[in-house]
């Protein structure tokens, strides 16, 4: 099996040259002839540049096979196999990586999974966000949570920011947030899932695997994992762990800086689409095109359809309000889950009254709560 | 205690709005009369913009004091807060994070603690790359490494792309050396130290820090972490664990993707220097400027002070020949570890020449083997 990965190079750039660069020097290297004993093992592992092409703006596209055997199944040596040192060498971007199917990891709940344990067959699930994101108290939490639990949301995240901090410590949060989910499971029989965010602090010795394992033991049905700034591993360790028994919400936090520039790093769709979905998250949040963050449709759309492949809950996040679920419906079907921060929280008439207005406009689209 | 961070944008921004919206953005977020009781805590929370420049090229920058107590005192926890989501939100470059001298871990060893394992008190540490990268077996690494060592070498690593592949795996890799490392001390008193590569192959489970434990328990004398692929919590995990008695190299492939950019990302002092010396690496390899990769000298100053202002020890690598000692000493100083791949292993004369001449050139300038 072969790793195929799309280069794109600014214009001027010799790109047949780039390419054989990357295809030698980010495998086995040259080799002279005291190596000639090896040279079946040498070969084995070469890159090999199977398509170029000049695009009409002038940046041009390379194609490179890398053998599976010079990585180990998981996506960070996948990422100093294709693009470690020479994501150094000057302007060039991974536009694309193709991998096979049984390469690393599944969701263990997924797009299926998650629909189970909410209860919810077919439309669109709707997600909050607790806000403000720092200094509120245990206690704020849980009656924020009462407030949108009781009026129908399906789930509800830490944001991104919070963690484990001193006036609101996590599995204080989380205590006062678990009582809540029990009491509105007893009383309407619905299950609401609360992705608690796992930080390192937690589990002593940034062991985020045992941070992780703490949350479940202590009742969380989720977990929030800012998987590019702990690393890849994190999620993947958390993923594999048989003693985790819940959906991973992996947060898009700082993908920015290794996707944003139009010349360096990787695109979104690699890292919040192929290398997300490969590496077991459960859901993936990015950022939707409706938002204040400059964010592609297209790009957004591939994001979207590599996740669904491999049946990983797509999860547009900014700008997401009650107004636009027509379009975004239109936009996106119905295997979402829509994230909205400001669209619940900062209703004009409540946050209860904002998560109706979610299930009013999915209504008005003919999905029943 | 405040965390301060630089950040640099495009000509045309609106510097002064985008600071204010990194601040609070980036924090506790707005807030109205529902949470005037958490008023004492959301502002708590809140970063400030203490600093505006206008720089005569037309970029800015802004500095914002961010309170410690947003973050867990780890790296993931510290990029999450101050650039996690802002990192979407277009052009926007992190040029320097100031942290409090307690913030994250030191080095175990560092340049004292390694220069005492090598028994090297006062010259530049010479340093050597495994080439081929792939498809040599453990002997052949055995046999390039008794070369090298007989020679005079330091230290030795692998290369990053090298991971626990079919045909030489890394534990057969690492006995194999170990047989050598002992004969060369036994023979001449030397200890040569070997940076094997940590992946997740070899501890199940994407679980980096046990790949890590069975290495040292394995005999290995120093590690090589791909710290930017596996992610930040990988190295504090594996640094902080009171197991890992060895020192950790770390690598910075990938880092091209997150500071390659001039208007994306964070500056390559940020990652390799300020991060890295902040999360527990004994020694930090980063792009020299005389070899292929474009490096800024200036950019490659700050890296080396920064992390030798916390003793961690500078490793520059590319382009490091034994023709240009004499260059690297007036740009460097001794306190560092020349690290040469072609520069040793494609001698003309062969590789323990290849040692040799980075002796005799260090001798010329005054430095004893």
């Amino acid at each position: 099996m072969t790793i195929e990965v799309d280069y794109r190079f600014p214009a001027g750039t010799d790109a047949e040259r780039q390419a054989q660069i990357i295809a030698v020097g980010q495998t086995a290297g040259t080799w002279d002839a005291r190596f000639g004993h090896r040279e079946e093992f040498l070969k084995a592992h070469l890159g090999e540049v199977i398509k170029g092409v000049l695009n009409p703006d002038g940046t041009s596209e390379a194609t490179i096979a890398f053998p599976e055997a010079n990585v180990e199944g998981d996506i960070p040596s996948l990422l100093t196999a294709i693009f470690g040192k020479y994501s150094m060498a000057g302007p060039a971007k991974v536009v694309a990586v193709r991998l096979s199917e049984s390469y690393g990891l599944r969701p263990k709940f997924g797009i299926k999974g998650i629909r189970q344990l909410v209860g919810v067959g077919d439309r669109p699930l709707v997600m909050a966000i607790f806000k403000p994101a720092l200094g509120l108290s245990a206690q704020d939490h849980a009656a924020i949570l009462k407030d949108v639990a009781y009026a129908g949301l399906d789930l509800i995240k830490d944001d991104e920011i919070m963690g484990n901090v001193e006036e609101t410590p996590t599995l204080s949060r989380l205590q006062a947030c678990l009582e809540v989910i029990d009491e509105v499971k007893e009383k309407t029989g619905r299950t609401v899932l609360y992705a608690v965010n796992v930080t390192a602090s937690l589990g002593g010795s940034s062991n985020l695997l045992e941070a992780a394992r703490l949350l479940v033991r202590s009742g969380a049905n989720a977990l929030l994992l800012n998987v590019l700034s702990y690393g890849f591993s994190a999620l993947e360790a958390i993923a594999a762990d048989p003693e985790i028994n819940v959906p991973i919400f992996a947060h898009p936090a700082l993908a920015g800086a290794m996707c944003g520039s139009p010349e360096y790093g990787l695109n979104y769709s690699v890292v919040l689409g192929t290398l997300m979905a490969h590496a077991g998250a459960d859901a993936v949040l990015y950022p939707a095109h409706y938002g204040s963050l400059p964010f592609d449709p297209e790009e957004e759309a591939k994001i979207r359809e590599l996740l669904r492949s491999r049946d990983v809950f797509p999860v547009p996040s900014a700008g997401i309000k009650p107004q636009i679920v027509p379009q975004v419906l239109t936009d996106y079907g119905a295997e979402v889950v829509l994230n909205a921060g400001t669209g619940i929280m900062d209703h004009p008439d409540g946050r209860a009254a904002g998560v109706k207005a979610f299930f009013d406009a999915l209504a008005s689209s003919g999905f029943k709560a």
